[in-house]
């Protein structure tokens, strides 16, 4: 009889395969991006839209899932992060059971805005532990940033995106046609997303903001300059993640302007989207980083001044060092017991930062509001 | 201006690597192995136990931790099937807030039987997107399957584990020690599966079973040939998990014995713990396969000699042919459209059947009732 053994070892690579399509008019009838993917023969789809994409586009999209003789079934979730919930997950399985599909060649299709895209990736991630599903941004933050990735999630006991995964799609297809019904404040929000990724790592996407950024919200960036500054936003994102798709490196730069609004978006959930929170953070860290020396003068006033001119209007109000400091706590645990803080050491240059003090964030926030006039007029001297 | 982009690509590869390793006296002072992974210095350790092992190692969890001076936060769940649900995550993600651990360099530890650590697997792959964990198997059934893979899942909406995910461990660390204590009928249930692997893929294993498998029962397998068993048992099933860890490849003989018995077992789940409804599916694929002549008579017998002599005493009063078809029905969308059902040609040999009748099945209940005498004595002749 051999020796007992005593260890077994299990080697494996799991490939991660997805593409970010551009597909004006998703929902055009000669448009078949949304069945490119799984079995044409015999395909069930299971989509799920939030109400807005429902009021909005629900009809075209029947229409256009009859067109292709598609048997569907179209769930509406209501979207907003209220809904971001382990309950709606339930809700959308219960319906899943409803209306089965392969576990492979059916996947599920999400159209909404970041939480809905979020929420039903957990769901296909979850689901027989993983069905494919494909996502479908109609948000400018989903269409930058949200869908783009591959986390799942939903907020939990009190915590934002306490529960979750990494999954990766199947596909994300972008339509910018979803754009220019945003109401004004959304479109915003994802600007807030753009002008961290110009901040923390390119420099040339700041100056495109600088020159066409106004224009290109007003124009909902169906102008040219508009789409150059989201496909060099899309661009950037996605060279950031691929490399570090599951955050085996925790220090991150699109972490940026995510450490304090952590905090803030969980206490002030009803009344900040996760962009104007992200707008906060940034803000507060270009004034920790200007206090440190890390930024110079001019390039802290630059950003400010861009904020000003792309019409974005940060609530102060709402800053308060207590609760961003309790926030950085929380981080350090996210991240491994260190702060790893992205901070701008000059337009589109990062350093991650391990010894931010209470201290700095107490200086920075009256500084902040010595800076912006309470009427949210930026004051560009520095 | 450059022309817009239309596509990006993300490519990736995620590795996995974790060890299968046998380690007794895992709570003897100078064994190491629960601290083997993650950080020792300032370490803090999240451990679910389930209801028994609480009870009888309890206090040598709480000392061994104690006298390692790592900070422990000692939670149990009740295990059992009817415990494996949604709402236990949902208490352990809570618990799991009032114990701050680092995200990647704290695991969870989870000690228990099969649904200990499947539930566990689940809340670890979950909570922020997925921390690390250990698994420790306690019953017989988790040592030699449940608990050597990275599936991980609850059940939900009256579905087995409908809810899940595919979760590698940091280690499996394998303690025989807690085999003795099993009650007969729990070390039975994991017996089941070692035929499993016998039958469908290992002839040598089989006969290793025929010849000693009755004593190494009677010895819980702390006697030479039992732990040879277990080694081959443990080995076969690495070998058919390791290549196929996400089950892209849809057809698995490890799914021989599990086609029926997921009706059987959602259906009689008070009734039948897993290994007994894998063992009727068992033979009601032996059966099957006899009547289409893939396997010898010879064959067949020795398969229910087996069975008798090691003891398990098949429940034949749940089978019938309606459920265990409606079980097929949702195992064809589980793997994407086809039965592929693993069927014995020969002890030791696989093929995939996807031609299963509603009529064969019929037929094969009554015949293996025939063959069974209801007081549970096998009647060997084919």
């Amino acid at each position: 009889m051999s020796a007992p053994a005593t260890r077994w070892q299990v080697r494996a690579q799991r490939p991660v395969a997805y593409d970010v399509l551009k597909t004006p008019a998703l929902f055009a009838p000669h448009n078949d991006a949304l069945l490119a993917f799984g079995r044409r023969e015999g395909a069930r789809r299971f989509v799920v839209v939030d109400a807005n994409v429902m009021r909005h586009h629900g009809a075209a999209i029947r229409d256009w899932f009859g067109q292709h003789g598609v048997e569907v079934h179209l769930v509406t979730h209501p979207g907003g992060e209220e809904c971001k919930t382990l309950e709606a997950c339930q809700d959308l399985v219960c319906e899943l059971d409803t209306f089965p599909i392969h576990r492979r060649d059916d996947p599920i299709i999400a159209i909404g805005g970041g939480v809905l895209t979020d929420v039903v990736a957990f769901v296909a991630s979850s689901y027989r532990r993983g069905v494919p599903h494909i996502k479908v941004p109609t948000t400018l933050m989903g269409y930058i940033d949200a869908a783009l990735g591959i986390k799942a999630g939903v907020n939990f006991n009190g915590n934002k995106n306490r529960l979750g995964s990494f999954e990766p799609p199947q596909a994300v297809l972008l339509d910018p046609a979803f754009l220019p019904s945003l109401p004004r404040r959304h479109l915003l929000n994802g600007v807030c997303e753009i002008v961290k990724l110009a901040v923390i790592r390119d420099r040339a996407l700041f100056a495109q903001l600088e020159a066409d950024g106004a224009a290109s919200i007003a124009a909902c960036f169906a102008n040219p300059a508009g789409e150059a500054i989201l496909d060099r936003a899309i661009g950037g994102m996605l060279e950031e993640l691929a490399p570090n798709l599951f955050e085996e490196e925790l220090a991150r730069k699109v972490d940026f302007g995510h450490t304090f609004s952590y905090g803030l978006e969980t206490r002030h959930g009803e009344r900040l989207l996760h962009g104007e929170a992200v707008l906060l953070d940034i803000l507060v860290s270009v004034q920790i980083a200007r206090q440190r020396g890390l930024l110079a003068g001019d390039d802290a006033a630059r950003v400010f001044a861009l904020v000003g001119r792309l019409g974005l209007a940060p609530d102060l109000r709402v800053l308060d060092s207590g609760t961003m400091w309790h926030s950085l706590l929380d981080r350090i645990e996210h991240r491994n017991g260190q702060q790893r803080v992205p901070m701008p050491a000059g337009i589109g240059q990062c350093v991650f930062l391990n010894d931010i003090t209470r201290r700095e964030l107490d200086a920075a926030v009256p500084a902040l509001h010595a800076r912006i006039k309470a009427d949210h007029e930026l004051v560009l001297e520095c």
